[in-house]
This record gives structure tokens, C-alpha cells and sequence, in this order.
């Protein structure tokens, strides 16, 4: 089984919830968090940038400002992790900075609570 | 070493903190987050729709709210993460839906930022 | 790659992002957690307890109190991760209980969504 976690902007969390429902994960949690990436900068700054605007370009310069993001994890069989990462990129993907990163690795065991199940059986 | 992960109901906190610390744990960390899995609905909908009644069954059909959950996360030497997720399950199982999960996964290795200590003393 | 996750003071993010900023590193995300450690107590009432203070005394006898921290998590490229571990322990070490941990674990992959890069081209 995989860990799949995805830094998605705020306001996509609806469209990725429904993404992964299409795509038959009905278990998953999320927590907001604040983050920056490469190319992380607010897009209208940016084109401000571009357009030969002093002020954008100079808030352009201020590195490490943080953006609020939420952070889904979903735990999945190894064979539905590709078609899953696909759904994700589609729901966030507009290619400005900023749709945000997904990440994939190996889990070792999961367990359900209730009923004490392990491995696969504890995810599906 | 291992990591392990346990997403639990808010009010059961307590009763996992002193699970763990009857454990030998006495580092971790925690924070909130809104999740849902598999059967993780409201008991008392889930009754009511068990027992014929058609609000609560339309209730049921809403698919994809969140839930306030805790995830905890604790890293552990490989010879006590059967006996830790043990413990978690017992404080946590209530055998309804909700009661959570647990992931476990090998870590690489820890640092303690105090000592600068690495791998297993820094755990301990 | 790897994924590490720094456990830090609330009040040395703007120094860790500092650090970070230095050894090249301008992805990562943080959210906030309550957690302990070991010797994970308020220092002042542990040099307090050392004094002979028996309120201190009392106070330290008390487990399972949880301090509120910053969970920073960057996710870089294998051949630096030492310095990116020694840049945040310099940044966060003050040689007294609380200055926390540091975990490092290998990562399968990452996606970058506007573009849909995979693999190292996603995180540098």
C-alpha cells in the first residue's frame, strides 16, 4: 500500500474530494498548513512582474512568505495509485504557481480500530 | 525504528496519551485534522437507518463529510510497535464506526536537535 | 529523495526558514502540533526542581503535557540532506529540553501538478 499526500490550494479541496470520490477513495483526512514552493508566488504578482511593474517585482524579491494550503493524505492499494495521482493533478492542475505538489510512498502495515483488520484488508 | 500514525476521535486523546505512557512512550506529538474512511459515519444515523428510517438513510447517502479527528504520531524502535499499536487499539476500539486507523511505516532515522544524537538514542 | 520532518519551537520558524533559505532549499510547508519529548519539559521549572524547589519538583512530575510546536516538512534531493539536517539543527539547537527532533525517511515520489513533472525535476 501507498501513502499519497497532496498540497492542494484552499479552495480546491471540494473539486479534489470529488475527484477522488469518481475515483473510488472514499477514506482520506486533510489539515491546513502553510507553505511555499519554487514557484510559488501569488500569479497576479507575477504577471504584474512580467509587465515591467516595479512594486510587483519588488514583492517578487521577498522570499519565504508562506501561503495557506491543506495537506490530504490518502492511503491506497499499490494498483489504484496511479489513477489516483491522475485525479488529483486534474482536479488542481490550472498551470499557475502554485497548484501545488503530490507526493507517493511506500506505507509498511495499516490498521482499522474498530474491527483490528490489517494491511489491505484495513484500507478497502 | 518505525513511525506510526493513529488517527482517533477527539475525545479519546486522554485515553490514548495514557495508553501510550502505560506503553513506556513518552514522545509525541499531535494534531488536528477532518477526515472520514470507509464506514466512518454517525452511529446513531447509522441506527437509525438500520432501523427503517428514511431521513436517516438520506443522511447516510451524503457522501464525503469530514469528521474532527486527531492524528497522533509517534516514532518507535522496531521491538515495541506491536505492542504500541496494540495499545492504541485498546484504548481507541469502541467497535463502532469512527474508531479510526493506524499506519505504520519505517523511518530512516531521527536526530535529537538538543544532542545532535542520531538513530535510535535519539528516540529512547 | 527524502522527506524531513523538523519538530521546532514556535518561536524559531522565521531562523529555520532562514536556514533553509540558505542552503538553497525554498519548498517546504509547516502546520502546527502539540507534542513532547523525553526531556521534554518547561526549563525553567526544571532548573526550578534542581534548585530544590519542590513546587518545580511537582510540577515536573506531571506527564503527558503537551507543548505546542511547529512541524516544518521538506522534501529534497539525497545529496543534501546532511546539510540541510545540520543547517536546522544549527538554527533550532540551544542545548536545553524542547529544542526538538528531526526525522529523515526516503520518499518514493513526487508529482509537481502544474506541470506534471515527476521524480527529482518535481523538488528542485
Amino acid at each position: 500500500m501507498q501513502e499519497i499526500i497532496a498540497i492542494v490550494r484552499m479552495n480546491m479541496m471540494n473539486r479534489t474530494k470529488a475527484a477522488l470520490d469518481e475515483a473510488g477513495v472514499d477514506a482520506y483526512f486533510a489539515h491546513e498548513a502553510q507553505g511555499r514552493g519554487k514557484g510559488f508566488v501569488n500569479s497576479a504578482v507575477l504577471e504584474g512582474a512580467e509587465s515591467g511593474y516595479e512594486e510587483a517585482a519588488a514583492v517578487l524579491g521577498e522570499k519565504g512568505k508562506l501561503y495557506p494550503k491543506r495537506i490530504l493524505t490518502v492511503v491506497v492499494p499499490d494498483d489504484l495509485v496511479d489513477d489516483i495521482v491522475e485525479a488529483i493533478i486534474k482536479a488542481n492542475q490550472t498551470g499557475k504557481p502554485g497548484d501545488g505538489k503530490i507526493f507517493v510512498t511506500p506505507l509498511g502495515d495499516a490498521v482499522r480500530v474498530r474491527t483490528a483488520e490489517k494491511g489491505k484488508k484495513a484500507i478497502v
